[in-house]
């Protein structure tokens, strides 16, 4: 089975993916979280009675859309409430409904976004774009108002293959999972399968600048933008006359991790490849996260880099490992996994190998690596039940250059630590290399803990320290999950006030009544 | 002898490069020239005596950085007019002075531009930065008004070299063959090479999306940088705290490009390379444009990609090429040059042979690379004994997709005959590929002809034409040489009023009394 077989799935916030792949919890699980302080948290509530839509408000949308493409009863609000993080998750077991959208909109084609998008600014009606509905990190409710939902599942064509030019067009609605099959039936892919894959949208990833875990060969989804159609309240713009261009500021890269604050992406142009021939994913083990540190930088430097290539630290690689017999018999160590796709994958497999075993590396075969490959989708899916038994879990990922990675990866797990711990819940703390670049890379966390009595403030301190400690470490606040309210703070710090106040200049140009997404990504102006 | 070799070459306005590499034309160039019907032009003029400064502003700068970095005298000052765009050396010829800065000031550090700029826009002083001063589209005049030069020499440290992250960090002022001379010091290289490498800074490089000769293998100047420092009149901005994040649009991509319109960049990081321990040029020879075109897209898409990767068409390759015998006895064709830097190079010689052969290429082997190599810088030499006798002569340059190319190509050329043939002046017109992507490339057109008696409205004229085509072709108006003034009305129509309106905003912003480059990239507000 590859990416292109997996079925798209329709999202319902409160528990991550396909029903149909829920899973249990192992005994070895359960034994742990009990040493961690882990108790059955309360029941799950049903959403409390939300306000009311503004009957004026419905009747402008139904005039534009159709009485079928505006819905506006419980179950369909409720189920665009809020995306995927831990604290979205406890809000709705808590059955909060204060994020909940007005109304929620289908309209189906560019045509109709803009025009949707002129007629809510001329209204002073918010409006937050809903594709995947994967989000994070606070991306999908306006802060402080009412808003309506746009959903762009219609917006869901694969629009033009340009076999010559190695381009994509596709409508910002089609999933990531649609998307692939779709390419496939030509005989391309695009190479992007993040985490959130079965959920996630082609428009999403172009707002929020998503990297799938095969970015070291195909890029990140940013990378792959050549050009996009935006949607504004003041009108429509089109992006991308060539790949590279000299003609002023890159503008595609003003829209792209624009999280909805600018516009609505209605379609971008992709560059796809040919479907890879040949795949193979393989182990490797460090003595150490440093030394495979360095291992991987060495690929990430001088190449080849393979398509796939990840590392985890002592913490991760022991718990995550079902095997502990895989590390060669529990000697410690940790592993990388690194993956092949494409053509002449068994020359460059070798001159990886050359590099890694040069760099102290040692080969666990392609058992550790088909073993990842094969779950590859499969941790979300695991917080739902840690949820259910009472466990905190969460992960954070940042970036820096390769000098700062050492101090950036032990100041966010101090952090974590120490306000874990005087919280009364010390944690679990694990970490992985999730994408490489010549310069540097980025680092993911994953902390598990003991829920207290308010896991949603409990979170909010220990993201908060984690946060500074990023800061401190020069690191940037998201690598691969955006901003979103949850970042905002630490995203305005990180760039500064006078840069804070360009973007705010182009939202009042694009949205000059403010009803894009407001609160996400950008700081309302004083 | 490699490019860290070659001397910095302070560049002075009205005729290419270092003195002692002036060229003479072989006598088959001006035969040639006469089938053109060119014939001499009237001699250069001494610069007509220009408006004095203004004494207040005078005043004020030197207060600001000492007398010694104030200059006024008329031989700094019209060593600071315009750049080498083909029009600026006849203007320079006609002694015009209507360019000519009121004042050129020599700031010594960030600090000193710093407050250079809050003065300046406190007292309404237009502002320019001037760095290489090689601009070829009017990016070195304010327009319509009195201005002071931003002379950045003096910002010329390599400031530190991370060997870890490999990234280097440069002042703006230093010239790009300084900045190979220092990094090779330490056995790094940039790897930029484009053909102003003799006079262009590190600065104007990034202000203008530079690309260089060997940007296949290296990436364009604006891939290349990973942090940068602005100075604007609100402030300074720094960006870049991670190779790539998610934390908003990139905004470092919104400073690339802006032309000293929005602020005076005054350094960068950029990724650096070990020196390469190998290289090798080779020329590859094929029946015909088309069939090169699809050979040279072929590694372009699928790999491996050399280090230099160009393609000259039938003109081109008939006109360039000193040794006729080179493609085989005169039998035609079109010449490729194929370049390889770094280690592992014969190996990708190997494959990329492979690639090239199977496209129906034949190998010419070391002596057309090795042929351009060494001519690499030289075309803009040639230019100047060409203005001497005569002729017109200019280039230009655009990219767009691959599938787009073909069109783009036909309709430029089309319009450079019909245009200069309508003035009465058929031109030569050559073309070759000069860098490529996965999904398009740029192309780039050099134009002979004899002048007329107004050789300045006789290209304005072929250049509108050829610019119309290049939006009726759907291809980007600059691919690497920036937009300056000369390009600012394509430009607007290219991205369009609402891009433009969000650009002005940001300028707004930085420039509130829009004292940098007026006129240069951003169309004032009406």
């Amino acid at each position: 089975m590859t990416e292109s077989d997996l079925p798209v799935v329709n999202l319902t916030p409160g528990r991550w993916g396909d029903p149909a792949h829920e899973v249990e919890l192992p005994a070895a699980a359960l034994e742990a979280l009990k040493h961690l302080g882990v108790r059955r948290p309360p029941a799950p509530v049903e959403p409390a009675a939300p306000s009311a839509p503004d009957d004026v408000v419905v009747k402008l949308l139904v005039e534009l859309l159709g009485s079928e493409q505006v819905k506006t009863d419980l179950e369909t609000r409720w189920g665009h409430t809020r995306g995927y993080s831990t604290p979205d998750l406890l809000r709705h077991r808590a059955g909060d409904t204060t994020d909940m959208p007005a109304a929620v909109v289908y309209p189906g084609s560019h045509d109709e976004v803009q025009a949707l998008l002129t007629t809510c600014s001329e209204h002073r009606v918010a409006v937050v774009p809903y594709a995947g509905g994967t989000s994070v990190v606070g991306g999908l409710a306006a802060q402080g108002t009412a808003f309506v939902a746009v959903d762009l599942r219609r917006l869901d064509r694969l629009v033009e293959i340009d076999e010559v030019s190695r381009t994509a067009t596709i409508e910002a609605g089609v999933r990531g999972t649609a998307a692939e099959a779709l390419l496939a039936e030509r005989g391309y892919t695009l190479g992007h399968f993040p985490q959130s894959y079965e959920g996630a949208s082609i428009g999403g990833y172009a707002a929020t600048r998503s990297s799938g875990q095969s970015s070291a060969g195909y890029g990140r989804f940013d990378q792959m933008v050549v050009g996009l159609t935006l949607a504004t309240p003041r009108g429509t713009i089109e992006l991308g006359n060539a790949p590279m261009s000299a003609a002023g500021p890159d503008l595609r890269q003003l829209v792209l991790g624009s999280e909805g604050s600018l516009g609505i992406i209605t379609s971008v142009v992709l560059r796809i490849r040919p479907r890879p021939a040949e795949r193979s994913f393989e182990g490797w083990r460090f003595a150490s996260f440093d030394q495979g540190l360095t291992a991987i930088r060495r690929l990430a430097q001088d190449g080849p880099l393979p398509t796939v290539l990840r590392l985890s630290d002592e913490a991760e690689t022991a718990i995550n490992l079902a095997d502990p017999d895989v590390l060669g018999g529990g000697s410690g160590g940790v592993l990388a996994i690194v993956g092949f796709e494409g053509t002449r994958t068994s020359v460059r497999h070798a001159e990886v190998a050359e590099v890694l075993a040069a760099a102290g590396g040692e080969s666990l075969g392609e058992g550790p690596g088909e073993t990842w490959r094969q779950g590859r989708y499969r941790a979300p899916y695991l917080r739902d039940p840690l949820l259910d038994e009472g466990a905190l879990v969460e992960t954070l990922e940042t970036a820096g250059f390769w000098s700062a990675l050492p101090a950036l990866k032990a100041g966010v797990t101090e952090a974590f630590v120490n306000e874990l711990s005087g919280q009364g819940t010390p944690p679990i703390v694990l970490c992985h290399v999730s994408h490489v670049y010549e310069t540097g890379a980025s680092i993911y966390f994953t902390v598990i803990s003991a829920q207290t009595d308010d896991p949603v403030a409990q979170w909010r301190q220990a993201k908060t320290a984690a946060s500074q400690a990023i800061a401190a470490a020069g690191g940037t606040i998201t690598h691969h999950h955006a901003v979103g309210t949850d970042h905002r703070d630490a995203y305005a710090a990180e760039i500064g006030p006078l840069a804070i106040e360009t973007l705010q200049a182009v939202k009042r140009v694009l949205d000059p009544n403010g009803i894009l997404s407001p609160g996400i990504l950008i700081p309302p102006t004083p």
